[in-house]
């Protein structure tokens, strides 16, 4: 592969993850629903779990950096080492935390009658929609990453061995 | 650093992670308490929740992985591509599980109001220390894969550009 297409392909990889990511982080935060538990209003919003807003502060993260890289990448490219190195701490960022929302998710849906959780989904269904769909969108971001940064890798090793 | 040295280090980090992998592994394993609630019994082990056991068979894949590789570099080292790239997927799954087991317990610890889940540590304070146990055993084996996968990536570009 030409310097030229790898550099296209990066960038086409990195405008995917900041579309997925921004994608997430706007469906996370827009989640809302609200339910009549027993004549008290229950609302269900994002911001009531901290792993919630632990995934769309890491989805921002992301979709800053991925913003700022293309930028950079358009411009110069000096600085790929430390590229490739923030790309693999971006990667693990966004598989911690949406590892950490597809477990809160699951015990909304599913609940966990060993611990006596009940699941919430039944009640609030359009909040659970939402949080799929950012769950969807979140979970296509870690798999470019590590496409970007596996990428990155085989150009440094084709330089070198080929 | 020498190629000897280099070795070395990857050696010894991969030793750690295998340590820190079956640590966490058995101590989660091994987690179970049980307590009297209203008559009924109740008990908590780690095979009660899905994202516990995610953990166990993520702590167990890498251990294999690790006393593999382990083996290989201490035989020849023609692999080295495939195991840079497995590193990566390892890191990876390592992060996912810990960050998905993080957040149930922490749901386990605090409860979550909002949701109406009640935390049940106060119940079971024993199965709750072994899976704290395991998580901090657990949470240093994705530092070490990080450290393993930059190290390698120093190498290759180290040879490449130095």
């Amino acid at each position: 592969m030409t310097k030229s297409k790898r550099v296209l392909l990066s960038i086409i990889l990195r405008l995917l993850a900041f579309g997925a990511t921004v994608a997430a982080m706007v469906v996370m935060v827009t989640s809302h629903d609200s339910a009549q538990v027993l004549n008290l209003t229950f609302t269900a919003k994002y911001s009531n779990d901290p792993v919630f807003k632990y995934f769309v502060i890491a989805e921002g993260i992301a979709s800053a950096y991925s913003l700022i890289v293309l930028l950079i990448t358009c411009s110069q490219n000096s600085l790929w080492r430390l590229i490739l190195i923030l790309d693999l701490v971006i990667a693990m960022l966004l598989t911690s935390s949406i590892s950490a929302a597809v477990a809160i998710a699951h015990v909304g849906k599913k609940g966990n009658s060993h611990a006596g959780w009940l699941p919430i989904c039944g009640q609030v269904p359009k909040f659970c929609d939402h949080v799929s769909g950012a769950l969807i969108a979140g979970s296509i971001a870690p798999i470019l990453y590590l496409l970007i940064v596996l990428s990155s890798m085989h150009s440094v090793i084709t330089h070198l061995f080929l």
